[in-house]
């Protein structure tokens, strides 16, 4: 059976939805996101992506590969590397290089070529748009390595967050990672993107609109705060709590094991998180994605992270805003009707995903 | 390159953006959508998706398609179908034909059910979920048949919609078609989706609000009715035009090619539409999808219908609504960007969309 159609097998009416499990529609509390959870469709043959439409259809040759040590004049001269003293830029010995995205979305516009009055509903892509080259090794993907070592990784990210927010200019600063072909990464050394927008993306809007509303209803509270102390209460959605860090199925997952990560103390900058953090927020995400991968035959995913923005960071309502990271795996297609209603069709209950996830990084 | 990275070449800072475009935020005034067109990232290598990721991977066996006559009952049986008068349902015969979707997004729920006080943030995801088989030809999409031929397909789905508006209980009837892999299609044989949702969909609702907010300034007008009219004036983004359709790219396109096709006279209904207007819809998507397949190879894309919800048809703010398809192709892979922020990445301007598609329809 396929996700769209009416299907093979002499079935009646009476086994349309052979999961026996009525479908439901949800708003996440946090991104304020419309899903449609829809357990019968988990049972379509084929309706999964699997590994051979994923992870594996990046350019794959290390001996070619622009982000491997040794071929550092295949990118563009290095904005900021961790390396050891003395060692030159654009040279080898790196443990973490940040370049330009040589395509970039959002280009730089020398301040003579502003247009004075931009035409309505228009105006100018500018910012920066950066590569961070998680490590130099080819095949090891940040959860592959050890905490103390991804934790390098995102400390240099947190750093380059830190100086584009510090550099002016920049209303928010965007930082994701595409992994697999699938979720739009072309080569497969790991690598996480920044990019700096001249305003606030709706989604980032959205939330901060509902961390606001909450506050004004509750006397200051935070909406995300109170959110993990009720999940902790409940349980059915937790995967995993460490020191810092707690990770959870949001009640209103667009994506099958969709996966929140949050700071358990309240914290709107990224920037602001300190080195011991970062080693709390590695071992999380190693556990999350070492789930996902024995679940789901290593898929492609999305990495987003959430924070305030950069301007009006110690303002209301930004000072709100509580920092978290959402995994979006890629297991299924989003087509027409996500395009068309704005509502994606999830087949897996969060409640079912975190148990899964929970089982898995136990295994 | 590709479309993530920091890219090969041993190119500097200054030849980043090589078709010396500068990327642009837009709003589309329809949807209201915020993207980033961005001419610089057209030009990767490998950016544009291919025909060998795209339409040929689906199952595209005609002697197992359970979508070919003669395997009628491969299928749940038909709600409907244009059949020779005196033809058996479920039976050989037929021209287009309407079966449920076995896996079906929405349920059917029976009203002992339904849960009296829901959680809050949660609705049962109660409704129907169609498939409409555009024709007996298992290799012929809608625009590969006569004008003719493929408004009859458009008349048994107008004939559905009309029919899940007139059986009550649902808030908007979603039409749309997946077609190609990328695009979330698993079958070949070309068909379409109906969905009957219990409430307005967030898009929908987006664009409500912009056609309320619109008349509400300029005295009753439709934003869409004089949209269009501007669009014919500046004329750099009009496709195609014939006696009842115009087919523009959007000012704020989301996908490379995205295409808008709207009745040129004032109509709220998909399901009001005489079946002259369907033989002219028919020859516009014609053009479109004609010219579409000849710049993309082929390419796979999704087709959603945007109309007037169930209820309220002839109350403001419904009655100010404007029907339209819009086809989004899929060139390029949504990602991390994407998801994070809710903004698209376009590398290809409308404008030259537009003129594309123009030259590939004359050819």
């Amino acid at each position: 059976m396929t996700p769209d159609d009416g299907g093979s097998g002499d079935s009646g009416p009476g086994d349309r939805n052979p999961a026996g499990t009525p479908s439901e529609f949800r708003r996440d509390p946090i991104n304020g996101r419309l899903v449609l959870i829809a357990p019968g469709r988990s049972k379509r043959p084929g309706g999964f992506l699997t590994r051979a439409e994923g992870i594996g259809r990046e350019a794959d040759d290390a001996a070619s590969c622009p982000f491997c040590p040794g071929h550092e004049n295949q990118t563009p001269p290095e904005i900021a590397a961790l390396r050891p003293a003395g060692s030159r830029p654009d040279g080898p010995g790196w443990r973490v290089r940040v370049v330009p995205n040589k395509y970039p979305a959002l280009t730089e516009i020398a301040a003579g070529d502003r247009e004075e009055e931009p035409s309505p509903g228009r105006m100018a892509g500018s910012g920066a748009h950066e590569v961070v080259i998680d490590s130099p090794h080819h095949d090891r993907e940040i959860d592959d390595l050890p905490d103390e070592d991804a934790a390098l990784t995102w400390r240099v990210i947190r750093d380059r967050v830190g100086d584009l927010e510090a550099s002016g200019g920049h209303a928010y600063i965007q930082v994701f990672k595409n992994r697999g072909r699938e979720a739009g990464a072309s080569l497969r050394h790991p690598h996480t993107q920044i990019a700096a927008l001249p305003l606030r993306p709706p989604r980032l809007a959205e939330e901060m609109a509902r961390f606001e509303a909450w506050a004004s209803c509750r006397d200051g509270d935070c909406l995300l705060c109170r959110h993990l102390e009720d999940e902790a209460v409940s349980d059915v959605r937790l995967v995993h709590r460490n020191r810092g860090f707690t990770a959870l199925t949001p009640v209103g997952s667009a994506f099958p094991y969709e996966t929140r990560i949050a700071p358990n103390s309240h914290a709107g900058s990224f920037a602001s998180l300190d080195d011991r953090s970062l080693v709390d927020l590695a071992a999380c995400l190693r556990h999350v994605l070492g789930a996902l991968k024995r679940i789901g035959d290593d898929p492609a995913y999305n990495i987003v992270l959430y924070q305030a923005p950069v301007d009006g960071r110690s303002n209301f309502p930004a000072a709100l805003f509580h920092w978290h990271l959402d995994i979006f795996p890629l297991l299924v297609r989003t087509a027409g009707f996500e395009w068309g209603t704005g509502i994606h069709i999830n087949p897996v209950a969060p409640e079912e995903a975190a148990a899964k996830l929970r089982a898995a990084s136990r295994g």
